[in-house]
């Protein structure tokens, strides 16, 4: 069994991003934004109404507050008030959940801070703080990230996700987007990545080798030209091969 | 027994307003600004876990979004909008009260939307909506307002408030700040004013006739000059007349 | 002949709204928006770039301090500081505009800024103030706003605009979008009153009485569906039937 | 001849941070907030007017967008993005200085800006390419800097500072504010430091070597408490050391 997850609710405002409700017929859990990079109230509510509905998991997708960098810019932030950051954000997510008939259930890094925290120990320790300090949820990251282990340290559930598009090195990580080949185009490419990682816990890296990757989580993206379709293909082609598709964490 | 409330938690960043320890010794009741017109997530979480020290209830301070207006300027905000706003705000400073081990134990609107909802019947009611989504926390407010209308038609505890050092018409309404003699200015009228609706209930109107006025809090500047020292005689006055102070709520 | 002008520049970091290139083949006057209620630095200046190769004039689209609302909600702003924020939002689109090659050259209010300078004479005047602050330039609005009458009053230039899908009063205001009808859908509808203003000044009401109506301009929305289309049609039309279009403002 | 420079125009909103008039009776060049880290446009106009009355040079201090932050966090900012944010801060505040009888005469990064500007040569050449694309104003730095290398090889300005109260390696860099003695606490330090600069070109470094430093311009910090008082006392000793004071630049 695995889990589908993606970056909802990315609005603000007048302006949208990503089709919300299309996404959420293919993905198991919505990783929602909380105002800080996206993300209004209204749609936050609107999207963790839609999720329930679909059975689908809510996620906090915290971010940099950086509305005009969609936190995809790495800011220096102090640890404690990065903490105290996401402690807000996932509040206020929370209290949309809730009303909305569901709740957050896991916490995942958006952006620029998702990439720091890989490497970053302060930055990673204060998401780990800041989501410890609202309850003990399982935090969804890159596997071998500080990330993760500040969260199993702090005795919280570190999730590991893949990404459906990403070309990844021989040593597992991911190749970095500024060289040829970092993204996946292809539709086959991407089912073929997504398949064996779901049926077989490994990965051909860009040099041919075959590389063990043991994954809670497969991440879609959902803001890329033809984003939906490739989701949608996604799906059924690891249902069709017979994959059990489910959210890494029950209500 | 009455309750003392003060806004508190007005920084934003490196700005601080007011002396928040300082007041936090006088009042029962703490009105935290949630991130709209004022209050980052560390300022909330360190003025929550000093008002838990003290055993000050926690109110979450809820604004239109206007941090450059310090959200007194009327907005003229989609219901819809206005109660998914006072619902995150509600749900994020709920979340830094639970980590300083306290919680939001009721909800005030701020500046301009404290005096909107006095009559605005849409925005009162959105407000109300807003409280009633994150759960049945009371709500704090003008007796008489739109505001508490819809709080106690919606089933939450209706909770009225007076000020300290503001002066009333003989309608129970408060003078408008434009004419002279709205802001009682001296300590002594202060005082007999704060005594007599903590003693008797009532008021005496800027006409002279005395009027019944029923509260259950009564609200203390903390950003005017002198306000400590004026919040501190106010809280020496009425323990000296064998008033009873205590918070509203009880957790 | 005839001004046509149209807002544009009115995505804020990742997000976009409307087709900027399109429409600037279609207007020659750009209302670019000036980071309040949307456009970024480098948005503001790309767009000012590509007016400037077209020969297209740039106005400031000056609005309220609210990018959540889009500048879509009246806010009770101080008229002073209204006045600045003006001037403020005129200076940075201007520094944008010179180093692209071109200058702003009129001044329009946005959203709820417009909709309050009709009839709100403090704002009017505000908005006047900070225009004249920056220096002598053009202000387009509603003919009979308070506005335009400001705008006069201060020696500035009265520009006065009409819509190319709004239905009008028999008083020459336009029906509240409340009401049905209030916008024209039909591409036929919206190429008749464009050629009726352009070449006979006048309007027929939705009561069907021809009402004169002097105007200088005719403004095309941009982010309605099928606006590109609606817009493109419209300039045919005009050029087919012999009225020529140009900016009214001249470098 | 010297000249004193000071950040100013540091508040936001009903926040207010430092002395702007008493400062200004003390500095001959005021770094003028733009409204990214504070500063709006109200306390901008009313700054510049302030800085006109007493002839005192305004520059435009710019900042990575972050008022939480007070521009005093790095942000991984794009060149082209960063250039045209400094393009904004520079044409918003400059309308604010005409309309207040002066105008924007030299530009000086704020805080994390001013700091990577030093070594991020990406970053300093964006500044310097924003600054040049308004026009071709002084810049206000470190000597030594990326940033004014830049500044110099495009045909601007540079103009070093050093400043009043920081203590300085043998290399003439700064000591870092995470070491002890990096900020001169006593009055006579500070006097001793800003007279050796005015009158002979030279600092004693922490380990007591004298370096040669030429300066254009001292920086005297006006958030730190007693700066006011710092501030006099330095004018005062440097008027009695016979030094002259001057603005670098002339309008």
């Amino acid at each position: 069994m695995i889990d589908l997850n993606s970056d909802l609710g990315e609005g603000f405002g007048i302006w949208r991003l990503g089709d919300d409700a299309a996404l959420l017929d293919v993905v198991t859990s919505a990783n929602v934004a909380c105002g800080f990079h996206a993300g209004d109230p209204s749609t936050m509510r609107r999207v963790c109404g839609q999720a329930a509905e679909r059975g689908v998991a809510v996620g906090a997708q915290v971010s940099y507050r950086d509305l005009a960098g969609f936190g995809r810019r790495f800011i220096d932030a102090d640890p404690a008030e990065l903490a105290d950051e996401v402690l807000y954000q996932v509040g206020a997510l929370d209290a949309c959940a809730r009303a909305a008939g569901t709740r957050v259930s896991y916490v995942k890094p958006h952006g620029a801070l998702y990439n720091a925290t890989v490497h970053h120990d302060a930055q990673a320790e204060a998401v780990v703080n800041g989501v410890k300090a609202f309850g003990d949820l399982p935090v969804l990251g890159l596997p071998g990230s500080r990330l993760l282990h500040h969260a199993a340290r702090a005795g919280l559930r570190a999730v590991r996700e893949a990404f459906a598009d990403r070309a990844y090195t021989p040593e597992g990580t991911l190749v970095p987007r500024t060289r040829p080949g970092a993204v996946l185009s292809s539709t086959e490419a991407v089912l073929d990545q997504v398949l064996r990682l779901a049926r077989h816990g490994e990965l051909v890296a860009v040099t041919g080798e075959t590389i063990a990757t043991e994954v809670d989580s497969i991440c879609l993206h959902g803001d890329t030209p033809g984003a939906v379709e490739h989701a949608r293909s996604v799906r059924k082609a690891l249902l069709e091969a017979g994959v059990r598709l489910g959210r890494f964490v029950v209500e």
